[in-house]
């Protein structure tokens, strides 16, 4: 999956910004392949925890079930049951080897923290900080903007 | 929340721009904080209010409550609760503040209107006016879009 | 709908890359209106299908219903029900027009391939061929990244 970066890759310099809202494993997974992708091609990624997703990287949760978004059915769950069984990484594995690669930073929305009544101490060390949404469109810079 | 701007500040003249396309309290939440974020960073927003979203910006359903996405559950249900009764602004409130910064445009969709069948007088006076998907896409330029 | 391109118009030689993720009929409705939109003024568009998104487009299950977002409720049901009797172009038929239009390109995900197990002869004439994360960063550029 790993193409070398063409030379005339336009874009690349600029950080991709993920802000993650919904906790559920299908759309998290979505977004940790497409942080793992970017981190491949060099590209900073700046990730920002919302809602249900920070919900997720709760420390005693991170490796649980999750569900899915309703759309899915059980003709979803069972697809994504298959695959998990033949092997597939967690989205939190994913992003732990994007990681690896550099340039992936991951932070908690101050405001979710309050709403969600956590800890730094209460997070999977996945997590890097805490910072405010002033804080993540200072680093989002002009980079592209996902809401997931 | 709202950091001195640093002099060497990236993509802050392009414009955020935020497709609304849910109507849940949550994501009107998170949408209405990365707009007042943006606002107070001196940076154009606009926002483009389709489906559900839309729906949310009546006049008469404005302060009402919209309920949560299905995954909140009951914990989220009552964490959300719980910030509101402590004195959280509604996500209509930080519009309104974010709009007195100035910069803030917000449009409802055109093809949303009819399958709605609005009239602008139905709409909250938070919403400037009804403009069509090519509208948007020309404010839009070069900026970040999200949807949410 | 369609305005003349003004020449200031920034931003438009950048494509618009949209990853769908959800398929319900109302977002996929919005998604392929905002490429039918960008595709009016010129600009190159890249759809990247993950998940349940490319489950809708089978080749044998396009035109069946897909379902709604749970918040659309009955009064939404009803609304998107008037607005499809009254002749409003289905989302495959308007993401057809588009491309017609030329710089519509619509791509798998090859991991949700692997994940729903189909085949390329499974999906719909409309979907050009299938690519990996990698690709469609490389293809996106610094255009617009926009998740539904």
């Amino acid at each position: 999956m790993h193409h070398p970066v063409p030379p005339d890759s336009r874009g690349m310099d600029e950080p991709l910004n993920l802000v993650l809202f919904s906790g559920t494993d299908d759309k998290l997974t979505a977004a940790a392949v497409l942080a793992a992708g970017a981190a491949a091609l060099g590209r900073p990624v700046n990730v920002f925890l919302q809602y249900w997703a920070l919900d997720a990287f709760r420390a005693d949760r991170i490796e649980q079930d999750h569900g899915l978004a309703p759309e899915a059915g059980e003709a979803g769950r069972a697809a994504v049951d298959r695959l998990r069984e033949a092997g597939q990484s967690s989205w939190a594995e994913t992003l732990r080897q994007a990681k690896q690669l550099g340039g992936v930073d991951i932070q908690a929305c101050s405001l979710s923290m309050d709403l969600l009544r956590l800890e730094t101490s209460d997070l999977d060390p996945l997590v890097d900080g805490v910072e405010g949404v002033t804080a993540f469109h200072l680093a989002a810079g002009d980079g592209q903007v996902v809401f997931i």
